[in-house]
C-alpha cells in the first residue's frame, strides 16, 4: 500500500477499514484523521469566495505534486482558462501537468455560443464525459466545481436534485476515485447547503466559512460529517497563503508538531 | 419473559402495561427508562452527520450481540456495503452476522442502473419486501434508514407524507417488530422534523443533535415523546466511542451506577 | 344543579351565567376559574409530546371517577388499543369502563386496510358517527384527538380549515357535551396553531408546552382565552404523574390550598 | 350638539374639525384625546383572546347605557347568542336592550345548516343587511366582529381583500355610524394586522396586546393612527374587571385625574 | 431665480448642479441641504400612521402659504373630503386654496358605486388626468397618495411594479414638477418598501418611521437617498405639531440656530 | 505595459499572473491590492442609496482624468441625462468627454414613449449594441448600472438569471475591457445579492453597505471575492467627497501613507 494511505493507520493504530487518502495538506489531514475517505465523494460546502475553488484545486495540485496521481477538475461554472490563471498565483503550473498528462479539466463552464444549451444541461452525457477523462489519465482524484450550477435548473425541486445528485455520486464511486463535489451556500451560519438535500447524500460533508465579525472576515474549516470514520469536531481557523494555499491552524495544535516534524 | 424485557418494571416497580426492549446500550435504557417501548416504532430525527445510522446500527448490534435477537436494517440512501465498511471502524462484524442469518440488509438505496425508479419509488413494493425479511429471520428489530430520501418525491404535499409514513409504521406495527425509523432536520433547534408532521404520527420521537456552539460541536440526544410511558426529559450529551458506539451521559448520573453495576 | 357544577360559583360568588364544568382535575380547575366552559368547546393546543392526549384522556377519565359522566373519545391519530394501552400507565382502566358504557371510542384512527380513504376523509360521515356515539352513552364529555391530522389534506387551504373546524364545533354545541379538540403546533412561541386560524374559531384556548431551556425541558399549561369568562392567565407549570396523570402548580398557589382542603 | 361629543374640544381648545365620539369608557377616551373619530371606521386589531370582542361589544353597551344610543353588532364568527351569555358576565343585559331596539344583532356567524353558503360570503347582501340594521334602529354605533373571517376566502390576495374592506368601509361611512371592525393578527409584535393591509385602509387604527412575558401575561391598548387627530401614544396597560369591563391605566395618567373627577 | 431655489447654495456655495427646491419646512430643508430635489420625485415611505400624508400635504400646504406655488395632491386612498377635514385640524384651509385654484385634488380614491373598477385601475388614463390637473393649476409640486394601493393588484410581480412605477416617475418628470410620492412599509426596521423595487426605482427616499421602544413610540425621518447630492445621514426625530406640523429636531441642531435665524 | 498596471506587481513584488487595472482611486487600489482585475467584471453589489452608480462613475471619470482610458456607461435604471446631473455634484464634466469620445453612454433606461418593450427586454439585442459602444471609443472601461432591473422580468427564475449574467459576463470578457456590474440588495447583512446567485457567477463580488445603527449610518465597502488574487478582508468605512468622490479610509492605513506618497 503506498505511502500516503498508511498515515493514519500509523498514527492512531486503528483497524484499517475506512482508508484514507492523504491530500498532502498536513494540516488538514490532521484534523481529517488523515484525509479524505479513499474512493469516496466528498462535499464541500461554502458561500462564494470561501475558497470552494481552491480547496478542489489545491486537492489536485497535491496530488500531483507529492504522490503523482493524476486528478480531473470539472469546471462548471469558471473557464478552465480561468482558473489556470488564478492558480498562478499559488505557484501551480497547471499547463505542465496538463501536457504531461496529470491534469484534465473537464470544461463544462458555459460559452459566449453554446450558452442557451446550458438550461437543458444533460447530466448523462456529461457523466460518460467524466468518465472518459478519469480513465484516460487513470485520476486517482476528481474535483467538480460546483454542483449548484446545474441545480438551479430543476426549480429547487428536491426530488431531481437528489436523484441527479445521487447520479453523479454513484458514478464517481463506480469509477473508484477520490472526489470532491463543491456546493453553494448563502449564510454562513444557516442551512448547510442551498436546497438542503445535498448534505444527506453524500458521505463527507466540509463546510467552508467566511464569517464577518465586527466589520472583519474570519475564514475557517469544519468537517461536519465523516460516515464511517472520526475526525476532530467543530470550526478550525484557516488562511490562503499564497505559497502554500489553505493552511489551516488546527485547534488541537500540540499533537500536529508532532506529525509535521514526522512527514517533513 | 425474557430477561431484557424485565429491566424497568423490576428497576422502578412500576405496572407492566407498556413494556419496552432493552436496546443493549445502558445508558440509553436509562434514560428511556427501560429500553424502546416493545413492538412500536420510534422515531430518530437528526441533521446530517447526527448519528442517526450510527444509532439505528446499534439498535440492531446490540440485538444480535447481547440478546441473540435477529434485525432488519432497510437502507434508503447509503449502499448496504458502505454500511458494512463504515460499520467496521465500530468493531460490528455485519458480514458474519449475514452470513449467520442474523442482519438481514433491505437495501432499497438509489443504484446507478435503475435510478429513475427512484422517483417513483414504490411504497407498497416495498412493504412487502420488508416484511418478506421480517420474517425470513424473525427479526425482533428493524431500522429503516432514512425515511425523509422517499418523501422528498411527495413535493412538500403534508397529506401524503402523513398517509405513507402511517402506512409503513402500520405494517412494521403489525410484524410486531421493535422499529426505528430515522428521519432528516435542517436546524438542531427549530422544526423536530424536515416536513412537521413526522414527529405527530409516531408513538415515540428521539431527537439526536450536533449543535455549534462557539466554533465547537457538542453532541447530545433527547427523547421528546414516549407515548405511554415515563422517560429521562432534555438532552443528554453523547459521544461516539469506536468500541462502544454512542455512549450517553445521563445527566441524572447518580442513578446509572446502581444500573450498570447490575448490569456487568 | 349537580354538585360538579357549583365549585365556581360558590368560590367567587359571581353572577351564574357562564357555567363551568369540573375535570375533576382541582389545580386545573383552579387556574379555570371552576373548570372547563360547560357545553362548550376548548381547544387544547401542544407540539409533539406536550401531552395533549393525556390532558384529553385525563379529562374523560376523571368524568367517570369522579362524576359518573360518560364520555366519547375521538381518536383520529393514534389506534384505541394503544391508547387503552398507554392509559394503563396512568392506572386508567378504560377496558373496563367502555364495557360499562361509560367510555366510548369513535376510532377514526387510519387502518391498514383502508388508509386510501384517510385522503378523502369524509367530515360529515365522522360527525353523523359522532353523534350517534354521544347519543348512546348519553355523553357529557367529548374529546377529538386530534384535528390537525384531518386537515393537512386541505393543503393549508386557511377558508376550507375554518369551514370544516367551525362545522365540528358546531355538531358538538348542538349535541351539548363540554369537549375538547386537540391541536398540532410546531413552535412553543410562535403561531398558536399549526394553521393559525383554527385559535380563532373556538371559544376556548388552552395551550400546553413543553419549552426546551439549557438542554431541560419544562412543561407548562395556560388558558390562552375563556370568552366569557376570567381565568387565571400566564403560564403555570405541570408534571405528569404516573397516579395523578398532569399535575399542574397554579402559580398563585395560595388560593390553592383552600380549595383543595374543601374539595377532599 | 349632544353633551358627549363636546368632551375633547371643551378640554384641549382645539378647534372643532375632526369631531370624537366619547365612548364613555373615560380611561379610553383620555388616551384617544376625546372618543373615537366620529362617522368614521376603527380598526380594532389583536391576537386571539386579545379583548376585540369585549371592546366592541363596551362600546356599544356603554353608548346605551350612557347616552342612549342604538348601536348594531354584526358578528361572523361568535352565534349571537353565545355573546348574550358571554356578556352576562359583564353585567350587561343585552337581551333587554334588544328588546327595546337598542341594540340590534346581525347575526353572520356559519349556522350548522347552511355552512357550505360561507365560502362564497356574499358581502354585497351582507352590506344590504346592514344597512337595514342600522336604519331600522337609527344605529349610532356599528360593530363588525371579525372581519378576518370573510376575508380568509380571498387566498391571500391583498388586492382582493383591500377592495372588500374599502368596500365595508365607505357603507359604513355613507351611513354616518361610529363604527368598529375588529381584525385578526398572529403574533403580539410583528405585522400589524394578518394580511398587512387592513391597516392602511382605515382611518383609525388600534392594537389590543396580550404579551406573553416571562411566563406571564400583560395586556396593552395602543392607538397607532388617528388620521386627522392628535391621541395618546405607545401602549398602555388594560385589565378586564368584570364590573367594569376593559380598563386602562393610561400611563399619562397625572391628567386622568381631572378628567375622571369631572366626569363622575 | 425665484427666492426659495437659492437657499442651498448660498449657504454652502457649492455649484449650482442639481436644484433644490425649498418646501419650506425649515428643519426638513435643513437636514435636505436645502429641500426637496427640484423637477424629480421622492418617495416617502412609512408603515401606517407614519405620517406620509401629513408630510405630502405640508409639502403642498407651504407651497401655498410661502411661495405661492400651486400644487396637486392625487388621492388613492383616502377620499378628498377626508384629508380636507383631517388637515383642518393642522389649520391649513384647503377648501380655500382650492377655491383660489392653488390646490388641486385628483380623487382617486375607490367610490363606492365603482368599486369594482379598482381592480383594473387604468394607469394610462390616470397619467392624463394627472396631466391635466397639473397644467390647469400650473402645480409646481405634486403629491400622490400612496402608489402601494394600485400596485397591490399587480401579485407582487415585481416586474410590472417596476414598469409602472417608471412610467408615472417619467410622466411627472416631464411635467417639470417637483413631486413626492407615498409608499407603504411593513416594518420599521426591514425592507424599506413593501415590494423591495420602488426604492430602486426613484432619485430620492425617504423614510418615515414610527418605532416602538418599550411601550413607547418615537417618530424619525431618515433621508436614505439623494442622487447627486449631499443631505444629512441618519434618523432625525420628529413631534406632530397642531401648529406647524411636522417638526424635525435635526440631530446637527447647531447649525440651524444660524438657518432660522435667516430665515425669519 | 502601461504605467497604470505595474502598480501591484512592483509594491509586493508577486509574480504577474492575475493583472490589476489601477482605478486611479488610490485608497481602494491598496484595498484591492492593486486595483480591479483587469480584463475581468466585478460585481458591485449594494442596497438603495448605498452608492453603486458613484462608484461605477468614478471608476469610468479616473479611468479619463489619470490614464486616457475611455469608457462605456451603460444605465439601465436612470437617464444618462439625470447621470450627467448628478455627477456634476462631483465636478466631473461629463458633457465634454462624452464630445471627445471618452464616455459613452449606452442608454438602456426606459423611455415614456416605449416604455412596455421593458418588459420583454432583448439581451442579445442590448449586447450588440454594447459591443459597437466599446468598439467606436476602445473603451478599456465598462460600467452596467444595474442588472437587477432587467432580472425582475424572469421572475426570479434562478436558472434563467444564471444564464443571462454569464451571458452579459461573457460578452464583456470577450472585449478585453475591465467591468464593473452593479446588483441590487435589499437588507445590509443578509443574502449578498438580490437573488442569491448573482455572486456566484462573476469573479469579483465587492459589498457597498450603509448600514443603519443606533439611528446613524455609516457606509463601508469590503472586498468579498477576488478569484486568483488576495486583497484586503473585511468592511472599511468610506465617505462621499464633493471633491474626490468615494473616499476609503483603509483599516490598514500605515501601509498606506506609502503608497500615496509615492502616488502624487
Ligand atoms: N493568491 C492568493 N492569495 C491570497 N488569497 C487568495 C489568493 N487567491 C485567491 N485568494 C482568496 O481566495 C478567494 C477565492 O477563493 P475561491 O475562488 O476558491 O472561492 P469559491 O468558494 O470557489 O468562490 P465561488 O463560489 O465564487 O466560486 C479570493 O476571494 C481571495 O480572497
Ligand atoms: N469510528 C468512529 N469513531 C468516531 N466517530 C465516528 C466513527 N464513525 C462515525 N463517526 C461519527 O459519526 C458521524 C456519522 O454518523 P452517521 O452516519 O450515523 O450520521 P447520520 O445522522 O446518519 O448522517 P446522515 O444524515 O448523513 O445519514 C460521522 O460524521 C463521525 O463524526
Ligand atoms: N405514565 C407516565 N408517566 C410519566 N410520563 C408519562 C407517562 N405517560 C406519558 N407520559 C409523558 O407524556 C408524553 C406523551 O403525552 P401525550 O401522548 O399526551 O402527548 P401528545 O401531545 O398527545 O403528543 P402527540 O402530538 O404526539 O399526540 C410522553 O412523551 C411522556 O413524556
Ligand atoms: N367576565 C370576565 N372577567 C374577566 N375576564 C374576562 C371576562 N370575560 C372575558 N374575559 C377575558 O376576555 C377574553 C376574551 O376576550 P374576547 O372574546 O373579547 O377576545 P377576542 O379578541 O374577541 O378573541 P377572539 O379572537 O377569539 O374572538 C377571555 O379570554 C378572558 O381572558
Ligand atoms: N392635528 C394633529 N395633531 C397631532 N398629531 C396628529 C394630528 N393629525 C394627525 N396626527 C398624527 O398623524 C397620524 C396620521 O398621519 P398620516 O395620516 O399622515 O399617516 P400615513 O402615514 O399617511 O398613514 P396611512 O398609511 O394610514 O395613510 C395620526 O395617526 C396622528 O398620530
Ligand atoms: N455630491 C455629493 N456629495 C455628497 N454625497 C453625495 C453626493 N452625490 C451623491 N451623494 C450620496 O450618494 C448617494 C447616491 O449614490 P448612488 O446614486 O451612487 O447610489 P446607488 O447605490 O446607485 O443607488 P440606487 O440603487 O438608487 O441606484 C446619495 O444618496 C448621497 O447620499
Ligand atoms: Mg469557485
Ligand atoms: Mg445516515
Ligand atoms: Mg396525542
Ligand atoms: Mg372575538
Ligand atoms: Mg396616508
Ligand atoms: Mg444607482
Amino acid at each position: 500500500m503506498p505511502e500516503q494511505y498508511l498515515y493514519f493507520q500509523n498514527r492512531l493504530r486503528l483497524p484499517m477499514h475506512l482508508r484514507k487518502l492523504k491530500t498532502g495538506n498536513d494540516s488538514f489531514d490532521h484534523i481529517a484523521h488523515g484525509g479524505l475517505p479513499l474512493g469516496r465523494t466528498t462535499l464541500v460546502a461554502g458561500s462564494s469566495g470561501s475558497a470552494k475553488t481552491l480547496f478542489g484545486a489545491q486537492f489536485l495540485a497535491m496530488g500531483i505534486q507529492l504522490y503523482n496521481q493524476p486528478g480531473v477538475f470539472v469546471t462548471f461554472e469558471e473557464q478552465a482558462d480561468d482558473i489556470r490563471r488564478n492558480l498562478k498565483s499559488l505557484n501551480w503550473d497547471i499547463d505542465t501537468w496538463e501536457k504531461e498528462g496529470k491534469w484534465i479539466f473537464v470544461d463544462a463552464a458555459p460559452k459566449e455560443e453554446n450558452i442557451i444549451a446550458v438550461g437543458d444541461f444533460d447530466l448523462s452525457a456529461f457523466r460518460i464525459r467524466l468518465e472518459r477523462a478519469v480513465q484516460k489519465c487513470n485520476a486517482q482524484r476528481v474535483v467538480i466545481d460546483s454542483i449548484g450550477s446545474i441545480f438551479t435548473q430543476f426549480h429547487e425541486e428536491m426530488h431531481t436534485i437528489r436523484r441527479e445528485l445521487i447520479q453523479v455520486a454513484l458514478t464517481l464511486s463506480r469509477l473508484g476515485a477520490t472526489s470532491i463535489i463543491t456546493a453553494e451556500r448563502l449564510e454562513e451560519y444557516g442551512k448547510i447547503t442551498r436546497f438542503g438535500v445535498e448534505e444527506f447524500l453524500t458521505d463527507n460533508v466540509i463546510i467552508l466559512r467566511n464569517v464577518l465579525h465586527n466589520e472583519k472576515r474570519r475564514r475557517t474549516i469544519e468537517i461536519l460529517k465523516f460516515r464511517g470514520s472520526n475526525h476532530e469536531k467543530g470550526e478550525n481557523p484557516f488562511s490562503i497563503n499564497p505559497e502554500k494555499a489553505i493552511v489551516i491552524i488546527p485547534l488541537s495544535a500540540m499533537n500536529l508538531k508532532h506529525i509535521t516534524s514526522n512527514e517533513r
